[in-house]
């Protein structure tokens, strides 16, 4: 569908708005007006509902404000970057590869250099006012920003979720009591500094994830519920090129999709997708191809849609290895490690450092007792072949000779080891997926436009209509409409214009069914209700409305609610 | 309750932990753990219930970048900052007016110059390393950054989430069809560079807010619903000094609380405090005094709690008059207002601009109508006085001499007026609610630690324990805790320890009841619940588990439970 199309109803409508429209706006921001946040709201409370209450997996809420150490350690501060350009007379900026793009396979593979070269060969100029460019600059797309006065500490917006949950492996390890597998989610926004953002909703410079990161033991990637799943058809674009639709079963024996976790998430993915109203004939699952895999990923699958824009990715799910925690492990010197206990105690033969008492004594007095258990702690890789060795105890420092201790090996029982776990991560752009369900739920026919949104994200659940308003028949209609917002229902009570331009409005921002009250009403205590998608119509009794529509919301069809009736 | 007790609680059980610990944390940066993020979502959760499904108040959601003249206009650029000095040796930074807090009655009233004369005199040196001390600057408290690279627009996070929707008024009121009054609530981030933040959860840098603006008739502030809560008595501190609790109406009719709505939304400020868990005992309503009140709101009540750090603020409801909008109005130039329809259209005698055709025509010629039409809008206030003046069409510029128009006194049929909406303003800080809702519910004997939380905000709803962890137990209790969960109840499952220390856990982060199942459970099918509060238990039906869970969450007393039973 035209993205325009769409993009005008959500204005006109109040699903998303430009934000700072009085000021002039800003690229890459919006606003989500009322139904816009209901529908949100929808898909992440949907989302929680699979993986918090469906999968176990634990919430939790980090600030987007972080200091430059944990961007430092995930790479982002040194990698996370376009290159741009700028107008030297109106100061417009451009994605410098993109300027590129027809005249070169692969622009964004180029350094500053050599790109410069290319658009020099093409002569690129300013797209608005034709003026000469500066070479290509390299700019970070995280937003900057500093924690503190005075000097303070930079700081940056996250441009994801999951490095919180990275961090706090060990705090939400204890949480679960030291056990693997265990998973975490975050919903939530993130950020990230476009150059010249474009396409609505698919590029903004502030958006909004459903990450979810499961750790696991590295060793064991199998997974308990995939044998209730096995049997299920995806639609699989490998790597390979051999694209077909594939039973989970048939990828993971084939090794097509790597183990049997990343193929659970990736049908929950494709699940998730259609659950709240995508077109299953126009979603893929497509494998990254090596070279745009991340380094560390040994798996990585992409939720496609099909959209106004051509295919568009929505959901990343990837297997990344211990790149993640090992990195953090790495900058901060955390133990972020699972213990595995073995069934039994092994015996291992190992390299210890043995502290030598009769040269501790003399020379650290009453202190010699902690220095001691200091040494015995340390790594032998920390003290072999050095004269001496420093300790620091709460924060003094010991420096300590070599003849206080020496390495030998030593056979120990040990219980378990330590393990840096694996990461499989599905991570979701709300604002994308919120999207790809407004274009596959569009219908126009001829002026009329329907959106087909299932109940389950439906921003307004019912129109509840008085054919007058008056005689009455407002009262009543008032009535059903506190029934429904009582229980939670979120209703449209509206009593102006035809009953026909009534429903138009309502069938363009995809409410599933409308309430009408009538002259038949007061006698008969009933009101009709219609479908949106079939237009059709049932009578119920007032006393009955809650519950048909409860029913309707529940997934219980139009036609069996009109049987039951 | 002494915080630090809480604050220990929360960090060993999941409910907070400081943030980027690994990097040695951040002073204000707080995460929410597992059960932190349960309860706040829960909070947020019910707080649009209040407010949207039963206030009717729609929810937007803004981006938390905003460019500066969104903050230019709102006055923050200008004025939201605190002073601070640096200690030249150790660069430890000092919020000075707290240095002189006990030297001076009001430090925070001086400028520079005079607080660093006081604290000259004082001799004020670094506490923590007695260094020298700068002199005091001023500093912004919102963090700053940039959009889009090169040059760049300046922006800030948004230090409250208010100004999302007053410069949304128009697209708001749009929506709504175009009435007064409506509300708009927004959940979500904001920020403050704090100098130095201490006290835990109750100064952040970053921190969740829940806000209303309810925009009204300037001329009309009486609310519908004041009369069917109007005998309510709440403990009132009016800043003439005269304490006491009092109803609503005499409150209103006294002039104590400047009008019905304010005191409307006073009262469902209480209510959802004590409804979320506060001890309404603990709880007190304070109006701003003159010098505190901002210059433009004319009435403002604090919701205040008694907590281990004293009585402390939770919510602000304010009256704020037409400041917010109006500024907008000022800085962007948008036509930011509603119009009121008079019931008649009226005869008013006003000054027009009056074009004069005879002289436009030769002039402009073709584009002559459109001048015309031009002139003829704008206010006399434009043209009163000058030779010319220019209009401007789809932005080209014509400039119309004084002969082309005349200013002239008309009687106008005119159907309504413009109107500035007055804003009246529930503001709530997330983050100290849960907060308050930890403190009034932590009960302690002896060191049996209890949360005696509310079902609506207990991050777990049910403990489900097999006495022991075979014998077929296991596999009741797995279903049990399965039947929860699919029905949307968090529910914790355990099977390591003794019964008493298992209810001890679950009492510890408020869990209110616990479902045991024991070898008598399979010969008849029947199970334990425990009441975490008064620690009485009943038998239940295991296919009754569900049904007996629901009604003590939808608050059903535990003994009212048993006696159904």
């Amino acid at each position: 569908m035209d993205p325009q199309e769409i993009l005008s109803l959500c204005k006109r409508r109040g699903f998303l708005w430009p934000a700072y429209d009085i000021y002039g706006s800003v690229a890459g921001l919006y606003d989500y007006g009322p139904l816009g946040t209901a529908m949100k709201n929808s898909i992440e409370n949907y989302w929680r509902q699979l993986y918090v209450l469906g999968e176990g997996f634990i919430e939790i809420n980090c600030p987007v404000v972080a200091p430059e150490p944990v961007f430092k350690a995930s790479g982002h501060v040194d990698a996370f970057s376009d290159m741009y350009v700028e107008c030297n007379s109106c100061g417009e900026t451009y994605r410098a590869d993109h300027l590129a793009a027809d005249k070169h396979p692969n622009p964004a593979s180029l350094n500053e250099e050599q790109l410069g070269k290319v658009l020099k060969e093409i002569g690129a100029k300013c797209l608005e006012c034709g003026g000469e460019l500066t070479s290509p600059k390299r700019f970070n797309l995280m937003f900057k920003t500093s924690i503190g006065a005075g000097r303070g500490k930079v700081a940056y917006l996250r441009p994801e979720t999951a490095q919180g949950m990275f961090v706090n492996f060990s705090q939400m390890y204890r949480y679960g009591r030291e056990k693997l597998p265990f998973g975490a989610v975050q919903v939530g926004r993130a950020f990230r500094n476009e150059i010249s953002p474009r396409q609505g909703l698919l590029r903004l410079r502030e958006f909004n994830m459903m990450e979810a990161e499961l750790f696991v033991h590295p060793e064991d990637k199998t997974w308990p519920k995939f044998k209730d799943v096995k049997g299920e058809v995806l639609p699989l674009v490998p790597n390979s090129g051999d694209s077909r639709s594939m039973s989970l079963d048939d990828a993971v024996n084939e090794k097509i999709i790597r183990n049997e976790v990343l193929a659970y998430f990736v049908w929950l993915t494709f699940k998730f997708a259609v659950d709240i109203g995508m077109d299953p004939k126009r979603l893929r699952l497509r494998q990254h191809i090596k070279t745009e895999m991340a380094h560390y990923a040994s798996d990585c699958w992409d939720l496609e849609a099909e959209l106004g824009y051509g295919w568009t990715e929505l959901v990343g799910v990837a297997d990344r290895g211990s790149y993640d925690v090992q990195a953090h492990i790495d900058h901060s010197g955390a133990d972020l490690t699972a213990f595995e206990r073995f069934e039994e105690p092994k015996e291992i033969e190992q390299e210890v450092v043995k502290p030598n008492f009769g040269a501790l004594g003399p020379l650290f007095r009453g202190e010699a007792k902690m220095v001691s258990e200091a040494l015995a702690g340390l790594s032998t890789e920390k003290v072999k072949g050095k004269k001496e060795v420093t300790v620091d105890l709460d924060g003094k420092k010991f420096v300590v000779p070599a003849s206080c201790y020496e390495v030998v090996r030593k056979i120990e029982k040990v219980s378990g080891r330590k393990l840096v776990p694996h990461v499989i991560e599905p991570s979701y752009g709300v604002d994308r997926m919120l999207y790809a369900v407004l274009d596959h739920s569009y219908v126009k026919k001829e002026d009329y436009v329907t959106l087909r949104l299932k109940p389950i994200v439906a921003p307004i659940k019912a129109g509840v209509f008085p054919l007058m308003p008056r005689d009455g028949l407002d009262t009543i209609a008032l009535e059903i409409f506190d029934e429904l917002t009582r229980s939670g229902i979120t209703a449209y009570y509206d009593d102006s214009g035809s009953i026909g331009r009534r429903y138009a409005r309502m069938d363009e921002v995809g409410t599933p069914c409308c309430i009408t009250v009538d002259y038949d009403s007061k006698d008969d205590h009933s009101v009709t209700i219609r479908d949106r998608d079939s237009t059709s119509q049932i009578r119920v009794k007032k006393d009955h409305v809650l519950e048909a529509v409860k029913a309707l919301m529940d997934g219980v069809g139009f036609e069996s609610l009109a049987k039951m009736k």
